[in-house]
């Protein structure tokens, strides 16, 4: 494609409304690469359950409300299609696919950035809140920052794993779980639940429990769950969770799991997961509950230091865990259930994942 | 010291009535070695806050309550006098001087030796609680887990090693914090706080940071904190705490420590801890508060995730652990402040505890 | 089984000419077990290239000559019929069955222990060298050191996972390789190296390449191989290997494997391991060549510095690693190919071994 | 200093006869930065040995031979003067100090700059070596890639740090040596090895032997070193090397040193350093021996293994340890002797480098 193609204006979807689901398609200047930057022409973009908290405005742990006018999204895929100045060095071909991240831009240089924690990015900038999303047709990217998509790998199939498929196998890896463990993984048939599965199982050699609603154990057991536990036969007060913990254990073979990777955003799973540890185990918080935060159950001194437990929180992931995760699709070590759907049906797409009645991950076709 | 020296009975101090401080002095047979153990004729007991914690039946988490005529005490040191069957292979020497743990037996073969949590041992047991303790002059011991005392270290100096030393060890160590990073110690000039603060400084390398009362200052500067913080002057609401994070902050040069390690049994200490810390900084659960346990302010997901934060229990230390620690002893790198006490004033020695009125440790010297 | 059916003697193959390939079944007296200790009545032991080295005493590295009447043998399994005195509190079962590996006996107290070293135990015992072996029908065993066999694994199958599966497993652990990484098995064919491939790929999350002769293509790719290179097609100079290393670098997508780990032999594999190597990738030592030792060829410091290299050795694993490695079998994740011999077809055995005409392992049927 | 001040020429050491020890002080053309780019004042360079190799063609590692003209130097410091475009977003402020280190640039994006080994940088700049180094008075630097120089921290004395100092930090820091561990370096008052000294004793915690000759046991001594061995008194014949690993072992209570982070450029402290090592240990390459590589003695599979040994190289370090390094100098952990001299001694200052004449480093001050 040559640069003459680039059009003046393009296609994007903004939230129009933020605090409600609303969001309205807007033809809007399309910008041109500054330094160090590259021109993506989008040609598909994941929605992801984080964008409907961004443009909701229930996740109380962002700094501040979202504006009107912001273009959402941050599952981004498309070419590069043109090079700012200061671009000379870089590896990226024109033309070459590349993903978007959740966080748009991190500095490569900060302490936190030296510590491959790109999330907490002195400068770091986020897709879709504060800075134009991929819920649209161009959109400029730092090129030191896309992560490239890997030949073979279907930009539909590559945009899901660009947010959730990063987040769960970053978190893995912070799990602390060596090959052999037993891994829990409460949500297990939801976006970031079933690729958990996928990944910790058949990437990383871990034995993988499933809890979710008993409609999902089909899928769970797919993805590579060898036991699954259906959490609405238990119910929730403490005694229905003292047996799950109870069957937890038995499954692992009496002494319970090496970790728990919270992929759901229930305060109720939470409280739950301490108790379905072994002896230095790892609770890993990846789903964060809306409303007012509520702190997980049982996380006193002396339940954490009796068995040795750990607590880690876990936000996406960094560069390398990106390449990672995209190569593990490539590989068909995980793939993602999803839907596509046209720039127009987003309402539609936010009603029924707000509804619960999404069936796996939408992915949107961005071109006209 | 010839086998033919040992006496049929010796002195022993049992809690004679647990729930409250109490102990007496009492003539007890002293038992011949089992298979595997050895006797060890004892000079010395630390006396620890735990054991006040046992014979009070003030903690929550232990399972069951003390029984009446329970030897106490987890930081004995004396000389091995006697071998039982099959001890002919152990390294141990007659008259060698070794040490007598908080964990005083872990099997080495079950799921949690073998990763070298000795404190979850499936079949440990515990020095001073429903296992004969250190408070008495002769006690069998385990000859595989017995800790030999360096040449060079005199007894009263390693006792208190044994459990406190160990114990803050150990929590360094699970901290990940690494050379040259801050590390902060709430309870800095208490009997663990102010081992913690010699063995990072003068030990690990780390910088560290004590936080206590005012009239700890002196003494926690002393053992290595560069930073002190007088916890008096901010008070307990939520805006003293607030302002005493960002002091912290300010110390550590703006991001927070790369660690907390909380040595004092302190809820309020706890609900201060995580917001010390930078991005992935680790709070190391030690003080265990008593009565009903309170859950970790701030605990929640949203906040263990923004941050990558970590929590990490941990439990007195391993065998390693523990032969470390008295290496870092015999070198001058820790040393703690102690009065020596004869066997008959360990009750005023509680009752001095209780009232937080102890300058330092207190050894008991098990002499006649 | 009744204790009163213990035999007072017993079938034992044992070494009559060390130096030579030379077997002589003898029967000698069964022993008791001492303190800590447990009889195992054998049932099948493996047949393992190392025990050849024993035999003829062809490892320069072994301290001294093996006497003659030696019972050899170091993969053996079979059940506990007898427990010594001390053994009160072990977890084994009478009936049980467990296995014995090469190192028979590890003292889990002496610094190497307590670093997870077994190897280098400072008074280990070795079976079948200057210890009684597993090729007999009854062996005494520490009842702390023998692993129990997963239900559902047969005796047959788990006996050369005790020192093979075991030895190749702890290696690739400790090769550095995380999932997704790229390892080079040379010897991928062998016994140790077609476990190392199913270890690798199903158990670990590597991405594995096989070398060895093109006859073993087959069994490679099927035990987990994606990349096979016949090293006989390049020869044995350095631009064969040059072009080999090329080969290997294109085939992991230019910069080379993370890791290499030699299960042959042979010294002209290890000279070429680290030109397969991409930064900071490790060569992993498991197979000892015969004769005198040859050092590695470009193990120079510059070479080694330029791309960070490193070069470990490892010997079998650890207590926790047969365990594991035993889970892995009893999953299906490894298994290998063997064939069953009777006793009195050992000297054969070897002789077939020594021609490299074995196809696969052999296990020894230790019944009557 | 406003920009305005900025030269049109300024004065450089170049390498006139490369091969030779040879420099000559040109004028040159004073560059603009370019895109991401800062220009440095630089005030002072260190002197290093690694300058040496690469103006006398005397390393056979590195890829092509040094081109006359070439401007030499690689710990440079000075202030930034003026900024290239697409350096808005920089943390760098004009009049800051900052460090330019061996890799001049690294992209921070390759795989290996992801994996934290910013020298296998796959487009990688060298200062001093096809890129113009230190030795002038005005240099161009990535912004991104500069070290900030801590307050308080002289220049002349940060110098040094930059390339000397993070190399052995880096290589303390691969050597897996824990707190208390004993750590050898051969060539303990050079250069590199007097800064190991001191890094490693007062900055991480380990327990310090140096190895050199005679008259540098006083420095080493002072820098850390609780045991030195006078290696002239041993020779160099097998014996020799076998009596002073003896030596080395009963001062580590026995078993070997942790490691040995080889800090010279000699072939014989190679040949002898495996041996210092106890099981588990790790010999860590930092110097390079000048001439045709020459295999490590002793590195072959047998050895390696008997003993579970690790050999590693380290090159230089990332940015993070250079940040580090300079952390531990603005503390005072680690300082260096030196000697300043002026741009037109450099010469001088090679020659007596070349005779072994040179005490501690020497940085150069490159005012007029």
């Amino acid at each position: 494609m040559a640069t003459a193609e680039i059009p003046s204006r393009h296609k994007a979807l903004v939230y129009d409304e933020p605090g409600k689901i609303s969001t309205k398609i807007e033809e809007i200047e399309t910008p041109k690469p500054g330094v160090g930057e590259v021109l993506v022409r989008l040609t598909h973009s994941g929605v992801c359950h984080s964008d409907m908290g961004v443009m909701t405005n229930s996740w109380s742990w962002l700094p501040a409300p979202t504006q009107k006018g912001q273009v959402g999204g941050h599952e981004g895929v498309g070419e590069v299609v043109a090079f700012g100045p200061g671009t000379e060095s870089t590896v990226l071909k024109k033309g070459q696919r590349v993903g978007i991240k959740w966080m748009a831009y991190a500095c490569t240089q900060c302490p936190a950035c030296l510590a491959g924690l790109d999330a907490s990015c002195s400068s770091g900038k986020i897709s879709g809140y504060y800075f134009p999303g991929t819920f649209q047709q161009y959109a400029v990217a730092p090129a030191h920052y896309v992560t490239p998509i890997p030949d073979g790998l279907p930009s539909d199939v590559a945009a899901p794993m660009l947010c959730g498929g990063v987040t769960v196998y970053a978190a893995l890896k912070k799990s602390g779980a060596q090959p052999g463990d037993w891994v829990v993984i409460p949500g297990a048939g939801g976006g970031l639940g079933h690729m958990a599965l996928q990944i910790g199982s058949r990437g990383m050699g871990f034995r993988m429990i499933g809890i979710d609603a008993g409609e999902k154990e089909k899928l769970a057991k797919e993805c590579g769950a060898e036991v699954f536990f259906d959490v609405t036969k238990y119910g929730k007060d403490a005694d229905a969770s003292k047996k799950l913990a109870e069957d937890v254990k038995q499954a692992t073979g009496g002494l319970g799991a090496a970790a728990v990777v919270v992929c759901t955003a229930s305060n109720v799973a939470y409280g739950q997961a301490l108790s379905f540890l072994k002896f230095h185990g790892t609770l890993v918080c990846v789903g964060v509950p809306e409303g007012e935060p509520e702190v997980i159950k049982n996380a006193d001194p002396a339940t954490m230091l009796v068995s040795s437990l750990r607590i880690v929180g876990s936000a996406v992931g960094n560069r390398k865990d990106a390449i990672e995760t995209l190569d593990m699709a490539a590989r068909g070590v995980v793939t993602t259930r999803f839907t596509t759907e046209k720039m127009d049906k987003l309402n539609d797409v936010f009603e029924r994942m707000d509804k619960g009645k999404l069936q796996g991950r939408v992915v949107l076709d961005l071109s006209d």
